[in-house]
């Protein structure tokens, strides 16, 4: 049996949906991987949650309500660098703070910290990655850990790893993505005679758009992911700005009825292509026909189609994007960084 | 740099099919994984190419045609044991034989000796492990070496890499997967109005049936591909008598039309069902609608659909079947073993 210490950073939906899958599968960890799980930190905007090494995982669940009350468990004032610990007591940190992919804090100084102090990482926030990829694999690289981000890279639909792990040995050719939700979702409601302020609108009171949708609406979310899945998997060298990217406020019903007349539907989509030994990568409104990998990817479901040189096109699709489908992403990580 | 020594047992399609695959991308596994891939030996069922340690494997493919003629590279009466070193020496065998899910010889004896020495085995031939899966398993768990069979559950396309890495911590609640190309050919063909005789004479004049087509048609390779996906994924204990099976050679077009007018297509899925806290695996032809993942692989695709209870539903499609894809994932697999 191996003990993992987790750190956790963030505990807004994704970090609380974390603690609670952490407590459900802990006996499948052990029974399974061999992995004992132990939530040794919970670190909020406010306060920390200092559970030691007690495995007591419910109790941390219960304390959702309480935090930043006058709980015991809950301190002020406990610094991150007292909980990374050295030698044996070393763990993962779980980074699942707000992405902000104009400065990538406040994930960037925790996986710094992180990795300087040869932490493992499991990240689900992007910015950081976004902002500083080369930096922080490097970073991992030359501490001896592991960098993981699949719950940055579209949550429980796993792109990363295929990438990485299935197709090991072909070269990729380019890659093509439904990587945000909420923007396939508005689409497809466009496709059905609804107009984009309504699609939104129905989005945003479905929970499934954030109240200030530029983020998705304008393709920086899949902008951020293509970029992350490009460089991990085809060993690009992308920065944001080197994303060419459009978002979906324009597109009108009439834009989508002549794709229609064409047998082809329009779809946001993140891509790498590969042409005459260059790489671009962009988001773009493209309308495809019912031969292409993602025709059928319809409503909030995400999906990414590798193109290669000696398997054919592999597409992967589905998986959850609520929460817990994040957190399942990152429990993954970590079990993968201990199987080595 | 590491060092792999290859011995690859079987030189049919597949096995001539690897060899140029490993002289193409030798530079490759150099430079992104570290790996100087080293064809040792070639077995074919009447003699043996013994490559020593030489790695101009552009000689092996040219020699192809040489193939149990006096040129000196060709020995007779090599033994596997002769070329199955120990210490350093070790390396993967790739077992590439036909596929014989009766006795799984002559694979099975090559496996065997392969893990009794110590040696990884990346399998392309099913009937071995349909057979002995859980001795076999065992064998290589015992000698702290792998057991990898992409190439014998449908080629290029990832499926248990997929189940077991991607799906890292999640519960498998069933399997659902189109894994023989052959057959959903004839259904989409059937689909389109052709008779069952004459979509398979069609398939079998393109080279993608085989003379004998009951290997496919009476869904056996689905049934050893749905076998060693759930034991391997999923942790159950079938043997080839627990499968359920039933081909496709009673469907008329008729049942087609029926299944049509419901806004359903008929397909041949191999599936591991999970109720009540029992599993049971079959290959079954069953009518699908719009909204199941495999509704729209059509033609020579294959695709496999992972429901789970933290991730969703996960499918993966594509991937080509040739000789070249199925050369490709046992390229990958050592890619991986050696990756660690």
């Amino acid at each position: 049996m191996h003990s993992v210490n987790i750190v956790l950073m963030g505990f807004g939906n994704v970090g609380k949906a974390f603690v609670r899958l952490v407590s459900d599968k802990q006996r499948l960890c052990r029974d399974r991987y061999g992995l004992e799980l132990r939530l040794k930190a919970v670190f909020t905007s406010k306060s920390a949650l200092y559970a030691g090494l007690r495995s007591d995982l419910k109790d941390v669940a219960e304390l959702e309500k309480s935090e930043g009350s006058a709980h015991p468990a809950w301190k002020t004032g406990l610094k991150l660098e007292e909980v990374l610990t050295g030698g044996q007591d070393r763990g993962v940190l779980v980074e699942c703070t707000p992405t902000d992919m104009r400065t990538g804090e406040p994930g960037l100084s925790h996986i710094r910290r992180a990795l300087a102090k040869k932490w493992h990482v499991a990240a689900a926030s992007k910015g950081a990655l976004v902002l500083k990829f080369k930096e922080l694999m490097k970073s991992a690289q030359k501490g001896g850990v592991r960098l993981k981000f699949s719950g940055a890279t579209a949550a429980a639909l796993p792109t990363v790893d295929v990438g990485v792990l299935s197709l090991a040995g072909a070269e990729i050719l380019g890659i093509e993505g439904i990587l945000t939700g909420v923007t396939n979702l508005i689409l497809t409601r466009m496709e059905e005679g609804i107009s984009f302020a309504d699609a939104l609108k129905e989005a945003q009171a479905r929970g499934i758009a954030e109240p200030d949708p530029s983020l998705d609406v304008d393709g920086w979310d899949t902008a951020g992911k293509i970029l992350l899945i490009s460089n991990a998997v085809a060993g690009t060298d992308f920065s944001l700005s080197d994303v060419v990217r459009e978002g979906i406020q324009g597109v009108t019903i009439d834009d989508i009825r002549t794709a229609k007349k064409e047998g082809k539907v329009l779809k946001l989509l993140g891509r790498l292509i590969r042409e005459g030994g260059k790489d671009k990568a962009d988001v773009k409104l493209i309308a495809i026909g019912k031969d292409h990998p993602l025709y059928h990817v319809a409503g909030t479901n995400k999906a990414i189609t590798y193109f290669t040189d000696t398997m054919g096109a592999i597409t992967v699709s589905g998986g959850k994007s609520d929460p817990r489908g994040t957190a399942a992403a990152l429990l993954k990580d970590i079990i993968n960084i201990y199987r080595g």
